[in-house]
C-alpha cells in the first residue's frame, strides 16, 4: 500500500487505498469568489476564519489554501492565510498556487509537511517546482497536463502522470509523496469526462502505485442538483482508486457519498462510523445533520 | 459494445456499457416478505399488483417475477404471477426461481424475449437450465458460484463465470445472451465484499465482454440509512463495469444515484434527463418526486 503522509505542527494525515478517503476542503480560495477576493485583497479574513471552522467541523481532513487575487502580492498573501488558517487548526494544508513564489512564500511559513498544490508536466513548472518540493521536504499533487495542453485520451494523460513521477525521482522525491490529480473536465460539456478519469485512476493504482487526488466539484459545472452529481462521482472515482479530492464537506450528498465509499472500500472498518452517525438519524437534511452532530459529540465522550 | 435483448410482446430492452443502466424491479418476491407469500398462496394478489404499477411509475426497465413460497405449487403460481405481471404493464419480466420446473412453467406462458433467473456453474443446474434457455431464445443471468460454494477470491468467481459462458455456447447460446450475477454479499458482515465484486464487473467487462447485474439491496443488510448504501454502491459499480441490477426503484437514493452514474458513464446524452428532472426541483424528499413526475410527464407529452 502506498501511504502519503502530510502533517500539520500535531496533527498527521495518511493518504493511502486502504484508509479512509482524505477530503480536502476547496472553500479557501477566492476564485470564482469576487466578495471573498475583495475582503483578503482588503485585509479582511473574517470569511476565511468561517470557513476555516466550518469546513473543519463538517469533516475536511486537510485544507486547500489558495490566495489567487489577480494585482495583489500573491505571495505575501498567500504565506499570511496559511499562517492564520494554521492558528486556527491544526489539520494539514494544501498550498495552491499557479505561482511558484506564492508556493514558496507558503512553504517557508508552513509548520508541519505540507502538500504543494501543484506541479505539472510541463517542462519549467516541473523544474521550478520539483527542487522546492524537495528542499522542503513537502508532497505534491501532479497534475496530468503538459505543454500539449491537456489530452483526451486518458492514456496519454497517464503517461505525463508517470512522467512526472519520473522526475521528481531525478531530484530525490519518492513516489508515495506524489499525488497524481487526473483532470476532471465538467461531464456536461465533455461525455466521455468520467469514464478518462476513471481508467485513468485505475492504471495509478493498478500500475504506478500512486495516490490520487482531484478537484471534485468541476465535474458537475452547468448542471442542476450538482451536490446529487458530486456525490455519484466520488463514489465512482473511489471505486476506480481515487483516494482524496478537493471538495465542499459541506455539502451533505457529497459527505454522505463519501462515507458510504469508505464502507463499501472496506476502509470503515465494521461500518463502525456509518452506524454511529445513521443508527437513529433520518438519512439526510438538516434536521439529520443536527442529530449526528450530537451523536458523534456523544459517542466521543462515551 | 455488447448487448442483451429482452423483450415483451411490445416492448423491447438493451442491456449494455453504452446504454442507460437497467433497473430491474425485486418488489414481487415473497421472500422474507410473509404477508405477500400468504396472499399468494391464498390466491390473493392485489400487493403484486400494486407493486407491479408502484415499479414502473418509478422507472423501473424491468420487473422480477418470484413465487418461491414453500410448500406451494410454484410452478403454477409463477406461472399465474407472470401471466398477471404481463396483463399489467409492458416491460420485460426476469423469471426468478431456484426450480427448473418453476422457470419452465414461467417460460411456457411468457410472451416475448424472457431473463431467466438463473443458472449457476453447478453442473446440474447447467445441464437443467441451459437447454431451457435455448429453447425458449432466452437470455439468463449466471450466478458465479459452483458445486465448491461461493469463492471469496474474486478470480475464481470470474473462472467460474467464464465456465458458464462456455458451457452456454456448448448449448448454442451467445455469450451477449448471459448477464453475469458476480454475487455480491452484505459489506457489513465481508469488508472485502464490495472491492471483490468491482473486480469481478471489470474483468467482465474488459476480459469477458459480457453484461452483468446485481441485487444489489443484499449489500447494505444489517446496517442503517440502507438506501444511502445502496446507491454509492450501485454508482460504484456503474462505474466499475455493472450494466443492471436487480433492485428497488421507488427508493429515491437509489434511483438518484444511478441517474448520477448515468449521466457520469456518458449514458444519459447531454445529461437532458438529469437536467429535466432537477433544473427547477428540489434535489430529494417528497416534493421533489411529485414535481420531477409532473415535469417528465408534460415533457413527453411536449
Amino acid at each position: 500500500m502506498t501511504h502519503t503522509i502530510v502533517s500539520s505542527a500535531t496533527r498527521q494525515i495518511v493518504i493511502g487505498d486502504d484508509r479512509p478517503f482524505v477530503i480536502i476542503g476547496e472553500r479557501i480560495n477566492p476564485t470564482g469568489r469576487s466578495l471573498l477576493a475583495e475582503e483578503m485583497k482588503a485585509g479582511d479574513f473574517s470569511r476565511v476564519e468561517r470557513d476555516v471552522i466550518a469546513q473543519v467541523e463538517a469533516g475536511a481532513h486537510m485544507l486547500d489554501v489558495n490566495a489567487g487575487i489577480p494585482l495583489t502580492d500573491e505571495p505575501a498573501i498567500l504565506a499570511r492565510t496559511i499562517q492564520l488558517v494554521q492558528s486556527l487548526t491544526d489539520v494539514p494544508l494544501s498550498i495552491d498556487s499557479s505561482i511558484v513564489e506564492a508556493l514558496e512564500a507558503g512553504l517557508a511559513v508552513y509548520r508541519g509537511r505540507a502538500l504543494v498544490n501543484s506541479v505539472t508536466g510541463e517542462e519549467e513548472r516541473l523544474e521550478r517546482v520539483l527542487p522546492l518540493v524537495k528542499k522542503y521536504d513537502a508532497a505534491v499533487v501532479a497534475i496530468s497536463n503538459d505543454e500539449t495542453g491537456i489530452s483526451e485520451d486518458p492514456d496519454v494523460r497517464f503517461a505525463v502522470a508517470k512522467r512526472i513521477v519520473e522526475r521528481a525521482a531525478d531530484h530525490g522525491i519518492k513516489p508515495e509523496d506524489i499525488v497524481v490529480d487526473p483532470l476532471l473536465m465538467p461531464i456536461g460539456a465533455l461525455p466521455t469526462a468520467g469514464r478518462q478519469v476513471f481508467r485513468i485512476l485505475g492504471r495509478l493504482r493498478d500500475e504506478l502505485s500512486v495516490n490520487s487526488t482531484c478537484g471534485a466539484s468541476n465535474v458537475s459545472f452547468g448542471l442542476p442538483n450538482r451536490e446529487g452529481i458530486n456525490g455519484a462521482y466520488l463514489a465512482m472515482a473511489m471505486a476506480s482508486g481515487l483516494t482524496s479530492a478537493i471538495t465542499n464537506p459541506i455539502a451533505e450528498g457529497v459527505r454522505q457519498a463519501v462515507m458510504a465509499g469508505d464502507v463499501l472500500m472496506g476502509n470503515d472498518r465494521d461500518a463502525a462510523r456509518w452506524i454511529r452517525t445513521f443508527r437513529t438519524a433520518p438519512p439526510a437534511g438538516e434536521q439529520g445533520r443536527r442529530i449526528n452532530r450530537r451523536r458523534t459529540a456523544s459517542a466521543a465522550q462515551a
